[in-house]
């Protein structure tokens, strides 16, 4: 069996706020103490409050390329299209005002991940961390030293998907367990051999966990217990598909 | 708290079969009795093999093109290609012998679905349901009678993704809730509107039970329990983006 439980009671996060003491404080105060093998998700809108990155509207002057894709959709503000812009590497896609881009980081998101809900702020954006992994490891580190307990920390965030509608929660950042779980080489029940069978098991993780991080409900993490995993380094880098295998680039 | 629970113990499924009967047989076995407002998540291949959705190669003739396809890849038997070929109503993509496709019933994968682990045989593949909500009404209608209770049935199945490596399962049949949940119109935690967020409730459920039907592991089906919802009739096609918003057609 596995449980996920949320974890509520997080005070508003503040830039510098060492995150992970937090979640820890809030651990303590659920009925749920943290234990060994236990995988925290913690949302990024969180992990970028903690981390400053926070970017306030009025210092920032729209290109004109901004403005341009700005005036192509609906209510959109040419101040967040220049936001977005910097945060990105490539444009994978833009249709009507819309931008799927890749990022400095290399994930392949609408608007680069910038997020203007939940900021805190009509003026402000966030955007997302800088190194999502070491945002995982640092919680995990201080989780680790606390409790003395090895626990796993995804950070995630929404994205929509091709294809499907309605968003799902993907992980980002991951510490403590390998993001894929690479079955080739086993069999299945038939004894026939897996070929193809790596599991994005921290976007699965990921997934499960956003169900109870809905973005009205102030859950801005989720505890998973009774995930069986091997503990590893990992990293959220092992979920971008290699440019020679993606044929949606 | 969310709970999810591995339904172990169904025998081997044949053509005929009734799987509401099955699924009701180990869930009574095992420690959790259904209850209402659970979810139960059924992996694609019992469904498929319970309502005979089994090819066997020996009788199928690959076209020139479907022997042209697979001579492109390692190791492809031509007669799968027939087979893929034959569940297609258009290629989205094609590279090097690797189909990306929409079937019949509107889903975009990889080779339409077509599976031959875990088919109970060396010579025959496994397809999709023909109409995978009726295949999840069908079940949720059994055990509704047995049990007197509403539960919601999703069918999976495991596919890719674009530009993320790794498989995640993925809803393809929805009865008894919506596969979307639709949050526009609610405000954020400052009072600020939800524009554009649809959740896609149906889709994160799939990839949480996911984590617990491995493909070598024999856990066919996972009771889902503590997930908030608004029963509804629901259907899986609800998660097909519109081609008029999908940007990777």
């Amino acid at each position: 069996m596995i449980s996920l439980v949320p974890l509520a009671g997080l005070p508003a996060i503040r830039p510098g706020d060492d995150l992970g003491v937090l979640l820890l404080t809030a651990a303590e105060s659920s009925r749920t103490a943290l234990a060994e093998g236990d995988v925290l998700v913690v949302c990024q809108k969180v992990v970028s409050k903690a981390e400053g990155r926070i970017v306030d509207l009025r210092g920032v002057e729209p290109s004109s390329f901004a403005r341009r894709i700005a005036s192509l959709a609906e209510d959109k503000d040419p101040r967040i299209v220049e936001v977005v812009l910097r945060e990105t590497k490539r444009i994978v896609k833009m249709e009507r005002g819309h931008l799927i881009v890749e990022t400095g980081a290399g994930w392949i998101c609408a608007n680069a991940g910038v997020d203007a809900s939940n900021s805190g702020d009509a003026d402000t954006v966030i955007v997302l961390p800088v190194d999502p992994d070491a945002s995982a490891r640092r919680i995990a580190s201080l989780l680790h030293e606390r409790t003395g307990h090895r626990i796993a920390v995804i950070v995630t965030d929404t994205f929509g998907r091709p294809w499907r509608q309605g968003l799902v929660d993907f992980a980002l950042g991951v510490a403590g367990m390998d993001a894929l779980l690479d079955l080739r080489g086993s069999t299945d029940l038939d004894g026939r051999e897996l070929h193809h069978t790596v599991i994005a098991q921290a976007d699965a993780l990921a997934a499960a966990a956003g169900l109870l991080m809905r973005k009205n409900a102030g859950i801005p993490a989720v505890l998973i217990r009774g995930y069986e995993f091997t503990p590893a380094e990992g990293t959220g880098r092992d979920l971008v598909r290699p440019p020679e295998l993606d044929m949606f680039r």
